[in-house]
């Protein structure tokens, strides 16, 4: 009976996590929280969660984990630490690990996990923060069959497609996959459009018609809209895609794949990131076009 | 009344050409043809073509020319040599270019067709034989608008979608914009499948779960068949392909724009190409699990 | 005994030309010049040369040519045109071509030549302004080996170094090979003084140090001056680098091979020309600084 | 008095580590010495040392302690573990790590050292196993200038050339430096002498030819000869050059610093590590001769 909406402990209350676990809270889940700055745990009081002063004494009030945090040291020390959840955690709970972060630490966790008797799916999703709020995530998920059948209900409180991609590892593996393409697909408009436009194309003409061709995206058309108006407000930063291509491309070299248009964009977007701002991936067409010294659009 | 179904002389006809030929005579329009290699203009015939000799005798008898040739190369030669269609060309004529060439091959044409009193549209395609025969193709015209308005009809036998670009080059320019944009996704797709695959991801759970991202253009989710059968019939090979890149790292290098994975990807194609082998320019995903040591599908 | 200084015919008095002809005439070479702005002809008079009006006239006095040409298009311009040196030139003649062009243009001047009955070498130099009028550049000939025999006086005064490197077309190919190193070589500094100064070493400590390791050239060392005065005053201007990378590239595409890091280094160097300066190819150290954010020094 | 000879521990005797100890038991230093094999502490009895057991007992005896260990793992486990060196290490003895390792590393074990009352200096090398057996290596040395100044003759038994690069850490950022401009060195001569034998010049005459000229560092002219033989025996094996470009890519990627040549380059060496093989790094010469179909010597 408990079991049919247990009580979750949800780890990271950010862009992504905090939008997840208000879902979360909508569907009728028992819900408490932490996060490292307190404050995001006490918005979402109003919501109906508890908020929790340590991962520990979290873990030890669910049966469902949820983490979703920034990188692998957030990961280490929120789920690994003295303090950190596993310390806390009961025998037979489950810990989904939504966070994008490397191989190796996914796997660190899974093992501390797994020496706890807490079975451990890597859950990672792809989508932005509309689709978090409105619950349409893609979720890759990988670990054993049976604990993802028991847990889905949850996840599909998050994401219509759930995809099982094999064991342990295989979501984490995946999320860099797809993250690859997305990153990939941003430097190729931004060397296409600046192309295109340096050529004397106009810059509206020229998005209109790649529009209409196969050749575009659902995401690389949203991203479209951002070089139209010339802004690029921080969905998904730069700065976190230049790390999760570190993950990729730390994961290539550990298995000799050569990723030549990979490692091509992530050195110059450190042109763009040495400038200090904060403003979405694809802000790297501004880039393109201001080292091929084009006029862009004002940001006013 | 006569302009109604003007005559069409049309130059080259090979993959593309021969389709669009036949469509324009589907359509009822009166056609005339030549190809270097004669047999292909006589396997027209039986559709109700008319075979000519020279591209000189066959423009003294057209209303309308379209040519879609090889590369620079083939272009000069059919269009501005001594018996070239130029040469021949009516005052008052219409010439529609259609080959992917550079912007200084285009330009030379049409300032050679302007000096013959003949109006010159650029209309390069995107899209491939499938687009051709169903008359699906997206047509980029460089020109002017008038001369467009009068031949749009021809263009919409061709294509449903037929986008006026700007001046004279535009069209050239787009298609330059629009294959940057199809062979970096191409290359983008055989970075992220290797990786995925070397990671322990098994190829069709990995394609079928890219299929469900928004991060998938409709042709990568085309060529993405090809690598889950690991066979890559050449449609659009990779030798035309890795020209086609060259027209555009060149045009960037006169106009100083930096294009950095467009440059990656050609130089690892060069790989590829070493081979001599004919091949769907898809088959960049088979080269980069090969050089990554992974065991490719045989292709028996 | 005539042959003993038999008479030159000069074409092409730029940077290094003019250095080259004066040279020939300290040498007591009989020495006519041609160059399209004439000026620089008449500069050379004081000197004892003969101004000639064209090619033509110039190649018609003349028991050897020898150019020294921008670019593909000056060299065709001079050597095939009406009024061009070939049009001109004695059967029994030779010409020494010394300009970097592309080796398609080089052939396409070789045969010209043969069918007037003039033997040509291909006879790039290694070196620049100050070698050239100390008489000590490295030359990489192609062609035949009894004409060059006959001809290697004339090319010992130029240079201590005369290299016979093949066949015709080989003195090119080695002109390519040489300055791929050359500018690998200076991108190889700007990446490495770049990383090194952004880490915290002091700029002078670190060439410093560097100039004791075995891992730099002496044309390394030479621009490393410029780094450390951080002015880089045209010896050999990127615009020029740039143009010799992309006929090095066109030449390793037409053969399949792939030259990765060299393409890399020539897009990022589109950042700088953007700008729109006129300074030596080794400012892709400052570019590299400053795309990362690096304080450089003045130039006040 | 003491002083004059301080009893050294040496940590590591891997291709340099063994080299460089046995040339202090030569300079008559006494020696004690750990390896992770025994065997090779061993071996080095022979030449009058003694071999101890762990790191922590190495430490609790010795006055100065070097170390020369093959990665940031190896360092981290020889020197901070329960039994490393530095759980031994006596206050106001001095440590010199002489490692290739990422800049936090070296920082971690400053800090754990500056704990225990040891003065640590960071004095990586530049040079290869023969350079280690002659005492002819240049080091790099980041630390305390009266530290370097008390332990200098030790590191001039090794190297004649001992640099002071600044503070802690320097000498590791200047390491990275030289691998850099290493490593580059490598891919410029593939991709020159790749271009050029395909072009049709002569292994053999293109070889000579460079050597002529100003374009080649000491270094490359030494490799240049595996190019020639066509064999790549180990001195410095291309996995070891890959991590290096690891360490200084991630440096590079938290500095903000392009590094497109390098990223290129170390993508095309996956194919060959791929192979499996272990070669001398510059067998980056034969892979991309392989890549562009060209024939190689055979090493038979």
């Amino acid at each position: 009976l408990t079991d049919d909406k247990p009580k979750i402990g949800f780890l990271g209350l950010g862009y992504m996590g905090s939008r997840m676990a208000a879902r979360l809270l909508d569907a009728g889940y028992p819900l408490a929280a932490y996060n490292r700055t307190p404050s995001k745990a006490h918005e979402l009081e109003a919501q109906g969660a508890t908020a929790c002063p340590t991962p520990k004494e979290l873990a030890a009030e669910s049966a469902v984990l949820i983490s979703c945090l920034a990188d692998d040291a957030a990961l280490e020390a929120t789920l690994l630490g003295p303090d950190g959840a596993l310390a806390g955690a009961r025998s037979g709970s489950t810990l989904i690990e939504m966070s994008t972060v490397s191989p190796g630490a996914s796997r660190r966790v899974f093992e501390a996990a797994g020496a706890r008797g807490v079975a451990m799916l890597d859950a990672p999703v792809s989508g932005s923060t509309p689709q978090a709020e409105a619950g349409t995530l893609v979720i890759f998920v990988g670990g054993d069959g049976d604990v993802l059948a028991h847990r889905r209900p949850i996840l599909t409180a998050l994401g219509q497609t759930v995809l099982h991609m094999g064991p342990s590892g295989a979501g984490v593996h995946m999320k860099l996959v797809v993250n690859t393409l997305l990153g990939l697909g941003l430097q190729a408009l931004a060397e296409a459009l600046t192309l295109g436009e340096k050529s004397g194309l106009a810059r509206d003409t020229l998005l209109d018609a790649l529009a209409q061709t196969a050749h575009v995206s659902p995401a690389q058309k949203g991203k479209m809209e951002n070089a139209r108006r010339g802004t690029y407000p921080p969905q998904f930063p730069l700065r976190l895609m230049h790390k999760d291509f570190g993950l990729a491309l730390d994961q290539a070299a550990s298995l000799n794949v050569p990723m030549p248009a990979a490692a091509a964009s992530r050195q110059i977007w450190a042109a763009e990131l040495a400038q200090g701002r904060e403003e979405d991936c694809s802000v790297v067409i501004r880039l393109l076009q201001t080292l091929a010294g084009l006029e862009t659009n004002d940001r006013t």
